[in-house]
C-alpha cells in the first residue's frame, strides 16, 4: 500500500467487494431507490421488543446475507468493522455478538459505513486480512429516541431537518476475488465551521465533505472527470447544494450532474423528509444497492464515495457546542 | 504483516513507541500510581465550563505533550487513532478537530487504547502510515453523568463497583526509530456470559478477557512463561480474580504473580473505589505510565498488554439486556 499526500491510500492489491447486501425500512422502501434494496422490512420492528433489538437484528440479517452470497460462513469472517449511532454502539456490538467474528468498533457517525471501508481495505491490502465485513446501520426510532424526541410526542420537524433512514448495508471485502475493487480510500479531519444547528446536519457536514474530496482529488491528481460519479453521504438537498457552493467557491470543478447525494436521493419530495435521509445506513445501503449495482452493470465504471458524520451528541448540542463534521472517502472502480 | 491463528496479527516490521504521555486527575494521582503519570491535574475541571469539555481539553493536552516530546508538529501526525466514553465519542472528535489530524473514531469501551494500538500498529506495519498517535481518555464525571446519576444525587454505590477514571493516555507510534516495539496484536470477539448487572464491569469482562489472551498465546504459540508481564485493563480486583479462575478451569497456566490489572492497581483500598478503576483512560494512562516507563527502564522487556470493553449503554441495560464484553492485546517488547 502506498500513501500519497497527506491523507490518502492506494491500495496496490486492491480488496474487491466480494458480496454486498442493503436492507431498508418500510419508508425507504416505498421511495425512488425502492428496486435497488435486496430486501425491505415488512416491520420495522422485526419481530423485537425494543427498536435497538430490532436495530441489532436488522443489521446481523444483513450481515449473515452478504456472507450467504460470498458462501462464506460467519466462523471464516476475519473482521467485522462496523458502528452505528447508537450510544456505545450497541446495534453493531449485539450484532457482532452473534456473528461471533472478530470486531473493529467504529464511530464515526454517519460516515462510518466509509470508515469501515477504508480501514478494512487497508488491512486487506496488508495481507492482515483476508476479507472484512463493513457494515453499517441506523434506524429512525433509534435515532429519534435518542437524538431528539420520543416518537410519541410527535414534535414538528424544521424544513432543513433531515429523515434518519432505516437501512442497514454490509459489504464483504475480500484480498482475492472477482467484484468491485476498491482502489484508493481517503481518512478524513474533524472540520467544524461553526454550525451549531443540530437540526442543520448537512450544512454542519458539508465542509467536512469539500476538506475529504479535495483532498481525494488533489492527493491523487484527478478531478471529477476522472470518475463517473461522485456520490456522497448524507448531505441532503441542502447540505449538496452548500457542497457545490463550497466548490465554485474554491474554483474545484465538481460538475452537478455528477454529484449525487444518498441522502437526497432516498425519498421522494411528497414523502416529508424535508432535507432528505440520513444516519449510518443510509449511504450504507444506497452504495450497498443503488451505487454498487450499477457498477457491475457496467453502468458506472469508476466511483468516488464520501461518507460524512456529524459528530455531535445531544449533551454537546446542550451545552452549545458547533457540531464538527467528518468525511471519509474511498475509489470504487468496475471489472 | 501475518495474520496467525483467527485473531492475531504478527507485525514484520514493528512499529516503535515514539514518544508516550499520560495524564491523571486528582483522585488518580493520589494513588499507588501517582509518581509514573507525566502531569497530574490540578483542577479536573481544566478551567473548562462543561466536564465534557474538560475531558476533551485533556486529550488535547496529552496529545500535545506526546507530539512535543516526539519532536512533531500536530500538523505532521498522519491519524489520530481514538475515542471515549461519551456518547459520539465527543471528547476526542472533539480534541481532533483541535489537532486537525486526519482521525480514525474508534468505539471499544475501555479497551479503546489497546484497540487503536492494534490498529495503529497493523497501518503502519503495512506502510500505510509513517506515524499513528493512538489515544483515550475517561473522566469519572462526564462518565457518571451519562452512566449512572448526577454527581449530586450521591447515590452509593455498591462494593462490585469500579471508579471511572479521570485520565488519558497518548502513544505514538513510528515505523522507524527506537522505543519499545508492538510486535503483535490481536483483534477480540464480542462475549457475552450473561452478566446483566451494570455495576459488575469486571465479571461481564473477564471472559472477553479470558478469550483474547487465549487466542493471543495459541495463535503465537506462547505461553504465560514468555512474557514478563501480562497487563489487563481495567477488570478491577473482583474481575481479574475471575479471570484467574476462569484460567484455572481451561488449565490455561496464568501465574497470579505475572497478572496486573491496570484497574486493580491504580488506587488504594483506602480511597473508597471499591472494585477499583476503569474508563478507557485507567488502560491509557497506566499503559503509557507504569508499564512503557518500566519496559524503557530494562525492568520488563516482554509485556502482554490487554484492554477491555463493557459493550453496554444506559438504554441497554435499561432495556435488560446483558453486558457484551470485547478485549484487544497487544504486545510490546523492550529494546
Amino acid at each position: 500500500m502506498s500513501r500519497i499526500g497527506r491523507q490518502t491510500f492506494v491500495y496496490d492489491r486492491p480488496p474487491v467487494v466480494a458480496a454486498h447486501r442493503c436492507v431498508a425500512g418500510q419508508k425507504e422502501g416505498a421511495g425512488p431507490l425502492r428496486d435497488w434494496f435486496d430486501a425491505i422490512l415488512e416491520d420495522d420492528l422485526l419481530g423485537q421488543k425494543s427498536w435497538e433489538l430490532a436495530e441489532s437484528e436488522m443489521v446481523r440479517r444483513c450481515a449473515r446475507d452478504a456472507l450467504d452470497a460470498a458462501g462464506l460462513s460467519a466462523g471464516a469472517v476475519q473482521a467485522l468493522l462496523g458502528g452505528d449511532l447508537n450510544n456505545q454502539i450497541i446495534a453493531t456490538s449485539f450484532a457482532a455478538k452473534k456473528l461471533s467474528a472478530p470486531f473493529i468498533g467504529l464511530y464515526g457517525a454517519c460516515s462510518t459505513f466509509v470508515e469501515a471501508l477504508v480501514l478494512g481495505a487497508a488491512l486487506i491490502d496488508a495481507g492482515a486480512l483476508q476479507n472484512a465485513l463493513c457494515c453499517a446501520s441506523s434506524h429512525f426510532c433509534t435515532a429519534e429516541r435518542q437524538f431528539r424526541f420520543p416518537l410519541e410526542l410527535g414534535t414538528q420537524r424544521p424544513p432543513q431537518a433531515s429523515w434518519t433512514a432505516t437501512a442497514c448495508g454490509c459489504a464483504l471485502l475480500k484480498g482475492v476475488g472477482e467484484g468491485i475493487r476498491v482502489t484508493a480510500g481517503t481518512l478524513g479531519k474533524v472540520v467544524d465551521l461553526d454550525i451549531s444547528d443540530a437540526n442543520h446536519m448537512g450544512a454542519a457536514m458539508a465542509p467536512a465533505v469539500f476538506d475529504t474530496l479535495t483532498a481525494h482529488l488533489t492527493d491523487t491528481r484527478q478531478t471529477a472527470d476522472d470518475f463517473d460519479l461522485i456520490v456522497t453521504g448524507d448531505l441532503g438537498w441542502i447540505g449538496r447544494d452548500l457542497l457545490l457552493q463550497l466548490c465554485r467557491e474554491a474554483d474545484v470543478d465538481m460538475p452537478e450532474d455528477k454529484l449525487v447525494d444518498c441522502g437526497a436521493s432516498l425519498y421522494y419530495k411528497e414523502q416529508d423528509a424535508h432535507a432528505g435521509g440520513s444516519g449510518c445506513g443510509c449511504v450504507a445501503s444506497v452504495s450497498c444497492g443503488w451505487i454498487m449495482k450499477r457498477i457491475e452493470a457496467g453502468e458506472l465504471r469508476r466511483v468516488l464515495l464520501s461518507g460524512s458524520g456529524a459528530m455531535l451528541s445531544p449533551t454537546s448540542s446542550q451545552q452549545g457546542q458547533s457540531i464538527p463534521g467528518i468525511a471519509y472517502a474511498v475509489c470504487l472502480e468496475g471489472e
